[in-house]
């Protein structure tokens, strides 16, 4: 599945669906981040994915985790909500065309080692201070520097 | 259009429809909370309901408080994320049954009178030592008890 993200682009498709989905910035005792370099567009990201029915917004956080870098972990506070119209995303395979909408949460790990899985080619524990020298999505990039801004209220945008 | 809302209960119907929305504790310098007093099921609220396509979810805040009870606010905080998968709300009408997911912000009134809508018989500042007398819906009343809580950190569930 290819996935496109579209900014302010007067040329983006325009928005079908809106799925809430959540990221995790897992930080380690040495404050490294967890960090996938995901395989459909060759980005790298923080773990997460869509919620499913039956399933709290914080149970997303923590199976997303689980299944795209084998680490285990636990939720402990929020970075912030994201929504933000301009931004869509479109997969390519069945012209779905999503509107943002992630709540970004801390988490600390409690087990499990990185491992790799089909959407994600490799697992790592990033050190803070060189994360921004990765390659990224924008979006990704503005929460991962609002966490490490240490905002104290959440971002709401 | 009928809504019920069921919790943890067995014979409840399965959730089939995901849908983010926004609730809004609008606080005037009195210290009074915007009620509403809901055409549809009888009982007090907050304002506030599903995120449109094109929107943020801010955007859906001050659209839905506008829409049900005249007045203009500004968000100005967060009370937290509200997505119990035990929490379902039936709408009769069509059989949609919706997994509860609200976020649930602060804002302060900039204007506009309190109008009652179809969807609101009363709107009313209600002092916020009262509040807690009116006839809600558990999930509502929940909320409430979080922002007159003063938490420091937004509540996850």
């Amino acid at each position: 599945m290819t996935r496109i993200d579209h900014y302010d682009d007067p040329d983006a498709p325009r928005a079908n669906s809106l799925v809430p989905s959540a990221n995790v910035v897992v930080v380690n005792d040495d404050g490294d981040l967890l960090m996938i370099h995901r395989t459909d567009n060759d980005n790298w990201a923080l773990p997460g994915g869509a919620m499913d029915l039956g399933e709290s917004l914080i149970d997303t956080a923590v199976r997303e985790t689980k299944e795209e870098t084998g680490i285990d972990c636990r939720v402990t506070g929020l970075v912030g909500i994201y929504t933000d119209p301009k931004h869509v995303i479109h997969y390519t395979s069945d012209d779905e065309v999503r509107q943002e909408f992630s709540v970004v949460f801390v988490a600390r790990p409690t087990g499990g080692q990185p491992t790799p899985s089909s959407e994600t080619r490799e697992v790592m524990w990033v050190d803070r201070r060189v994360v921004d020298d990765l390659r990224m999505d924008r979006s990704m990039r503005l929460r991962i520097q609002h966490y490490l801004g240490g905002r104290n209220t959440p971002y709401l945008g």
